[in-house]
C-alpha cells in the first residue's frame, strides 16, 4: 500500500497503544509516553521516505527533505499528532502523514525541488495535557504569550518539568549546539524565521459534515473563522410550579430557551458561513417543581469574515435585549472571546485550486470553524489548508472516519499542489533574471 | 394582642432557636429538638385556650376544645408545625395557630357548641426530615402506605428509632393505655374514625402570588391540582459549534427551547387555573463549542380538574412530538408522576363562601397547585381550605410574610364559618327530630 491510503492506514496503527496512553480507544497527550512512541514511528516513517529527522525544542517531531541545494526555503507540510481523550485517529496525524507520502513520492522519482520540504507533526493542538492549546506551532511561529513557567497539567506536573523528564532519541535543534534534552528554557528557540519558510500547507479533516452532505471528498479553506463568545446570566423569578399562575410569571427558563431560538435564527436568516450556537445551558434552581430564576447560557458565532459575524452579534443582541424587557428579565451579556479571522494566502488557495481542478474534484471553498496549525502558522508565513471529508461529520471520538480514496485525492492534490508551487518559484526566479 | 395578628406574631416567636434547628433561619424538622420545644410551647397555648392536650401516636399535637356533649364528633382544624430547611415562619404554623385562637375566642364567650374543635399540629407535611411527605397526616386518614420500617433521614435514622428516642412531655393518646413513649408499632394508632369528625378546615398561606395580585386577602380552595409530570429525553447529533453548518445541524438544545415554549403556549392559552413548567433543563455535553446532543427536561402540569389538565398534557405530547419530527430529534417522554385532583367538599366550601361574604371580602375561588395537609384528610372526611395572601408570592425562603391584618380577616371568616357550621349541625338535628 502506499499513498493516501497508507497515511490513512497509519493513522490506523497510531491509534492503539503504545501510540495511546488507552488499550482501548486513543488518547495520546502532548510528553505523554505515547507521544514517545508515535515519535519512534513517525521518524523512521519520515526517515524512509528519504527526510532527515530532528525533534525542535518544543518537542515537534521535524522532518527536511533537502531541496536542490542545501539550506533552501521549505516548503512546511504539518499538522500536529496529538489527540484529545477518546479522541478520534485522523484528527492531526492524517496531515502529517500526507505531508510523508508528499516526499516519499518525490523521493521514489529522485526528484529535487528548488525549495525544500519539511514535514512538521506538532506535539500540541488540542491542548491535550496542559491548558493552552496550539503550543508548539505558537513556539515554531513565535506567538506564544503569557508565562509558560506557570503551565502544568492536571496532576500538577509542570510543562517544564514535563520537558525535563521527556528522553528523546532525536537530536534536539537549538541555535547552539545539538542535544538530547528538552528544556523550557530552549523551548522559544522552536521558531522559524519567515525567510526560511515558502509556505506552510496543511491537510486535515473537515470534523465537520459540509462535504459529505454535498457529495465532496475536498474542500479548501479560505480561512479560520473569526469568533465571539459570550456569557450569557438571564433572572427572573423562581417560584412554586404549582402556585405560580401563568400569567404572573417571570420564568428565565422560557426567556432563555426564546433566545436559544432568537440566536439560532438570526444564523440561520444568514444564509452564510456564518454559525451561532448555544451548547452550554444550566438552570437554577433546576427542580420540576420550581420555575427556574436563573439560567446561564454560552453564545459561540463565528463567520469568515469579521463583519458579517459582527452584524449577526449585534441582531442577536438587540434581539435578546427586547425579549428580556418583554418578560421583565433581567439580562447580562458579558462578551468572554473575540478572535479574527484568520485568512488563508490567496496564491496558495490559487495553485490548491488549479491542482483541484487538475484532479477532476469540484471546487468548494470553506471556512473552517474551528482552529488549526494553520492558523497560527499564517502569522509566520503564507498558509493554505485542505479539508477532507469525514464521516457523519463526526470527530473528537472514536467513531471518526476517512475513506482511504479520500486520502489519495488529497494526496494528489498535495502533489499537484507542489508541481505547482515548483513552476511558479521557477517561474520567478526566470523573472529574477530578465 | 388577640386573634390573627396574635397567631401571625407567635409563627415570628416560632421563627428562632429554640423553637429553629438554626440560630438564624428557620429549619424545624419532625422529630427534631427543634419539633419538641415548639409542641410544648404551642401546646401551653392550646391549654391556655380551653384544650385539653396530648400527642398522637404520630407526634402530631392535638388540642381538644370539648362540645355540648364530652365526646362528640369534631370539627378538625389543623396545619403542621414541621418546615423546610431555611423555610419561612408561616408555612403550616399560622393554620395551627389560627385554629387555636377560634377556640380561644369561643373559649373566652364559654362557648360549647353541638361539636367539639379539635386543633392538630401535624408533625411533618414537608417531609421535613424523612424521604416521605405528609406521613403524619396519612397516620390520622389511615392512607400511610409502603414499609414505614424502611424510613431513615440522611444521617441514617430510621423512623423507628426517631420515634423511640422523643421524649415527650404529653400523655400519648393510643387505643390501649396512655404512655409518655412513641413507637413505630403504634405509629399508625393515629388513625381517626370518619364518625368521630365533623369536618376539616385547613388555613395556610398562598404560597403563590395570585391574591396579591388581585388584592385580595383570602381565596376559598376549590382543591388540590391534579398533577403530571414527565421525563423528557430528545436526542439530536452532538457537533462542532463551528464547523457545522446550520442547515445540517440536529441541535437538541433548540429543539428543546421550541418545546419549553410550546408548553408555556399550551398553559397560557388554557387561560383557566392549568399551570405547565420545565423546571428542570440539562443539556450534554453541555460545552459553548459543542453542539447539544441530548438534553434532558422535566414538565409538570397542574390543573383543578384531571380532564383539563389531561387536554393539555395532550396538546403538549403532540406538540412536541412535531417539532422533533420536523428537526429529526428522537423524543422519548416519560410519564413519571399521575396525582388525581383532591376537590374540596362543596357543602363546607358554600359555608366558608358566605363567611367570607358576611367579612367583606371578595369571592375568589382558586385551586391549590401545590399538595397540602386537607389533600390528604379529605380522603377521611369532608375538608376545606382557606388561603392567605403571602408577599410577593414567597414561601419556602426566609423572606416568606404574611401581614397580621390579613390574618386577622382570616380569623373572622374561620369563625364564621364555625358560626355556620353550628347552625347548620342545629338545623339538621332540628330537622331530625321533626
Amino acid at each position: 500500500m502506499v499513498g493516501g491510503a497508507r497515511a490513512a492506514a497509519r493513522c490506523d496503527v497510531l491509534g492503539r497503544a503504545p501510540y495511546s496512553e488507552f488499550e482501548h480507544g486513543l488518547y495520546r497527550g502532548y510528553l505523554t509516553p505515547a507521544h514517545h512512541t508515535t515519535l519512534d514511528l513517525v521518524g523512521a516513517w519520515m526517515v524512509e521516505a528519504g527526510m532527515h529527522v530532528d525533534l525542535d525544542p518544543a518537542a515537534n517531531l521535524l522532518g527536511r527533505y533537502e531541496g536542490q541545494n542545501p539550506g533552501a526555503p521549505a516548503l512546511v507540510i504539518g499538522s500536529h499528532l496529538d489527540s484529545v481523550r477518546d479522541g478520534g485517529r485522523y484528527d492531526g496525524p492524517l496531515g502529517v502523514l500526507l505531508g510523508i507520502e508528499c516526499v516519499a513520492a518525490l523521493n521514489d522519482q529522485q526528484r529535487r525541488l528548488p525549495f525544500a520540504i519539511e514535514v512538521y507533526g506538532f506535539g500540541d493542538e488540542e491542548g491535550s495535557r496542559f491548558p493552552a492549546a496550539m503550543l508548539t506551532s505558537r513556539a515554531v511561529a513565535g506567538t506564544l504569550d503569557g508565562d509558560l513557567a506557570r503551565i502544568a497539567d492536571a496532576d500538577g506536573v509542570s510543562l517544564a518539568a514535563a520537558l525535563a523528564s521527556f528522553k528523546t532519541d532525536y537530536d534536539v535543534v537549538t541555535a547552539s549546539t545539538p542535544t538530547r534534552r528538552l528544556d523550557l528554557k530552549t523551548f522559544e528557540a522552536a521558531r522559524r524565521s519567515p525567510g526560511d519558510i515558502v509556505g506552510y500547507l496543511e491537510a486535515h479533516i473537515e470534523q465537520g459534515p459540509v462535504l459529505e452532505a454535498e457529495g465532496l471528498a475536498l474542500g479548501i479553506v479560505t480561512g479560520i473563522a473569526a469568533q465571539l463568545r459570550y456569557a450569557v446570566t438571564l433572572r427572573g423569578a423562581a417560584g412554586h410550579a404549582g402556585t405560580s399562575s401563568m400569567p404572573l410569571r417571570r420564568d428565565a427558563l422560557a426567556g432563555a430557551a426564546e433566545m436559544v431560538l432568537a440566536v439560532e435564527q438570526v444564523a440561520r436568516r444568514d444564509a452564510s458561513d456564518l454559525v451561532a450556537t448555544v451548547g452550554k445551558f444550566e438552570a437554577a434552581p433546576g427542580a420540576a417543581n420550581v420555575i427556574a430564576g436563573e439560567v446561564r447560557f454560552s453564545i459561540d458565532i463565528r463567520a469568515g469574515e469579521a463583519a458579517r459575524r459582527d452584524r449577526a452579534a449585534k441582531a442577536i443582541e438587540e434581539k435578546l435585549e427586547l425579549l428580556a424587557s418583554q418578560r421583565g428579565l433581567v439580562l447580562d451579556l458579558a462578551l468572554v472571546h473575540d478572535l479574527p479571522a484568520s485568512p488563508c494566502d490567496a496564491a496558495l488557495m490559487q495553485l490548491l485550486e488549479s491542482a483541484m481542478a487538475e484532479a477532476g474534484q469540484p471546487l468548494r471553498r470553506l471556512v473552517s470553524g474551528a482552529g488549526h496549525d494553520a492558523m497560527v502558522m499564517s502569522a509566520l508565513c503564507p498558509a493554505a489548508m485542505l479539508f477532507i471529508r469525514c464521516k457523519d461529520g463526526v470527530s473528537h471520538n472514536p467513531a471518526e472516519h476517512v475513506e482511504p480514496g479520500d486520502a489519495d485525492v488529497a494526496l494528489e492534490v498535495m502533489l499537484g499542489f507542489i508541481e505547482r508551487l515548483n513552476r511558479k518559484v521557477l517561474g520567478e526566479s526566470l523573472a529574477d533574471r530578465t
